[in-house]
């Protein structure tokens, strides 16, 4: 297809919806605006042409604002108030008149209904540079959100997002089929739902193909969510309750299923805290530390691989009693070390001296052995906390893969 | 300087050392390798010059094989087994020979007493391509460890990180003066110390240059610190101990003040449980959830902004208590919302349902305000738990700005 084709047949050019559904009322709250080239010959999305740096900027610039007018045209015909409508726009082409274009185009809707505060604009930041951040400060101050999409990928930048402050992550889905689906990917997305939540953003998960990568973008704090497993494109708006009760139970499912497993996780604590409260009471009285740990270590095979004591600052007390293959041995090195740089140490810290109780802490990587392991950890006294490494293998008895 | 100046005379091409410090012991447990030219009329930095892609690939892997050999004479003769060499790579020059001349660098020095779990590779990622993976999949199965540099600035990305799976993140403290240190920064290093924790990485703060940059590092779970304000680059090895008093008392310090914000954490907890437990015992009686919450919030003014109750699968109850400048006010557009897919929700009504205690959650940006607050929830009852929404101002006042 030649763009001047396109270029002398605007009339053709359309725009698509894809509806974005959320997590909270289980509607959808907005869609997507893309372009499509409609004739009597083809049918063809305009995704490229929008990004062929062959095709002078103006010409793309107009193709732009034909789909986004005539997208407003329904979207004001809609009688719809508060939904919100996805604009994606290449950073060069929205800086070719310094973004002023495109905001009077958005304004230009105004008396028909549409604010600035409906309006999202995605910007691709592939070739996206620092004065960038004054354009979308520009638009923001008119109440138009901004996403970045792309996060997580290879094309976005975490200091962009932190620039930027967008009030939407854009994370593609299809990545969780790829070669870069590891675990180390998972922990990604994790890390990035915590950012959202830090900042204020709400993550939507585009490209959502299975009912699995629905439950996860539901696990990982998605608000949004989009893909061809809810809806494709469409010509029309829909009704907003469409997928209502479909959603609804199939997020009901996922609550079910994550309360049962953080239910066995409480559950291993209280259990894992009644358990050495009692080894504890049976072997403290006139042992050293040392003592104390071999004598638990030997009620602790198959469950931990790693002990040791610890005073409030961080300070640790004991040396190391860690389990190889066959027996448990002390490793005199680690004692006076200090662990209180560790994320969540001195908060358990606070914690376990407040509440007199053990503490199960999340799942994460050990720094030596690699393995994803818990730390249960137990106040002994005032002034020496227990720290028990839980091994994997125990773990995934008990807890399941997740 | 001329390129070729420096290419024909290689004997005045030395090696700088810096030294790295660690959390736990206060001591040097490795040193970055730089390169220096140091001839009669001047002495410059070869930084510039390996990156410097006007001066053909081989002669700038030459002169830094130079560099890196002379480094492992010194690290040979130094005694030292246990201490990390960090080494700067190129990609691009990495790869010209698959990086095998690095290797066999490296594995030369084998017999005297330099093993490769001591080289700790940091690429700079610039121009990676993907098939880099599987040369750092190679070196790794050596026991070279990976470090992955610049992270949380323009050149690195989130999913490098998730395939590579680098022992080490570097993060550049230098940024955290520039106009990109705005609170969403602090939230993107915060996240990266949670995303170092999961997969089992160490975090090295670089260019470390004032005492709050340190304490910033600290608090971040930084294992590793490096800069000026510790010691500059050094043509020789240092004692391992040279700063252990200096660091250990200042980190010390760090302790104190950490253990004390927590500590005033901690009580504002049991303070509002206290407080919500006694309000709540005397409202309970005979009200319905909007009595009760309007009964609430007359005794929460200054205190909380908005106030709501889910049950235990995170549909909401009743209707939001919001406080606007002057009143409190019933938002019913808020019922029957679902709420399950926050992080940390569904956690907390589990530990809530167990507990039977109120929560203080962390400190986050409200996604409707902006500002960052905390999320006080409490039981009411096995099926009704109630969530209130502190303002900005009442914790400025009860926590201080951090």
């Amino acid at each position: 297809m030649d763009a001047l084709d396109i270029l002398t047949d605007l009339e053709n050019v359309v725009p698509l919806f894809q509806p974005i559904f959320n997590a909270e009322e289980h509607k959808i709250i907005g869609y997507e605006i893309l372009g499509r080239y409609v004739s009597e010959k083809e049918e063809l999305s305009l995704g490229s042409f929008f990004q062929d740096e062959m095709i002078p900027e103006e010409y793309r610039i107009e193709v732009e604002n034909v789909v986004f007018s005539k997208a407003m045209e329904v979207a004001s015909c809609s009688g719809e108030q508060d939904l919100l409508w996805f604009v994606n726009r290449e950073a060069g082409l929205l800086m070719m008149d310094d973004g002023e274009g495109f905001l009077q185009s958005i304004l230009s809707f105004q008396g028909k209904g549409i604010r600035p505060e409906n309006i999202v604009l995605e910007i691709s930041d592939r070739h996206v540079q620092n004065h960038i951040e004054h354009l979308i400060n520009y638009y923001k101050s008119y109440g138009i959100k901004i996403a970045v999409g792309k996060v997580g990928s290879e094309s976005s930048y975490l200091n962009r997002i932190a620039g930027i402050e967008p009030d939407i992550l854009k994370i593609d889905m299809s990545s969780l089929r790829s070669n870069n689906s590891g675990p180390a990917y998972l922990d990604v997305l994790h890390s990035l739902s915590i950012l959202a939540r830090k900042i204020g953003a709400a993550i939507l998960f585009e490209n959502i193909e299975t009912p699995y990568q629905l439950q996860f973008a539901w696990k990982n704090g998605g608000r949004f969510y989009q893909g061809f497993y809810l809806k494709k494109p469409q010509t029309d708006l829909l009704e907003k309750d469409i997928l209502k009760e479909k959603l609804k139970a199939e997020i009901h499912g996922f609550i079910l299923s994550e309360k049962k497993r953080l239910q066995s996780y409480y559950d291993l604590r209280v259990e894992l805290n009644s358990k050495f409260q009692d080894l504890i009471n049976r072997n403290k009285k006139g042992h050293s530390s040392n003592e104390l740990l071999k004598a638990l270590g030997e009620s602790m095979d198959g469950i931990a691989f790693r002990m040791y004591i610890c005073d409030e600052d961080g300070f640790q007390l004991s040396p190391n009693l860690y389990k190889t293959d066959d027996e448990w041995i002390i490793q005199p090195k680690y004692e006076n070390k200090n662990w209180s740089w560790r994320p969540y140490f001195l908060e358990n810290i606070i914690r376990m001296r407040s509440g007199k109780k053990g503490i199960l802490s999340d799942r994460y990587s050990d720094i030596e052995t690699g393995e994803v392991i818990r730390t249960f950890s137990l106040p002994l006294n005032d002034k020496e906390f227990l720290f028990v490494d839980l091994s994997a293998s125990y773990l995934h008895k008990r807890e399941g893969l997740f």
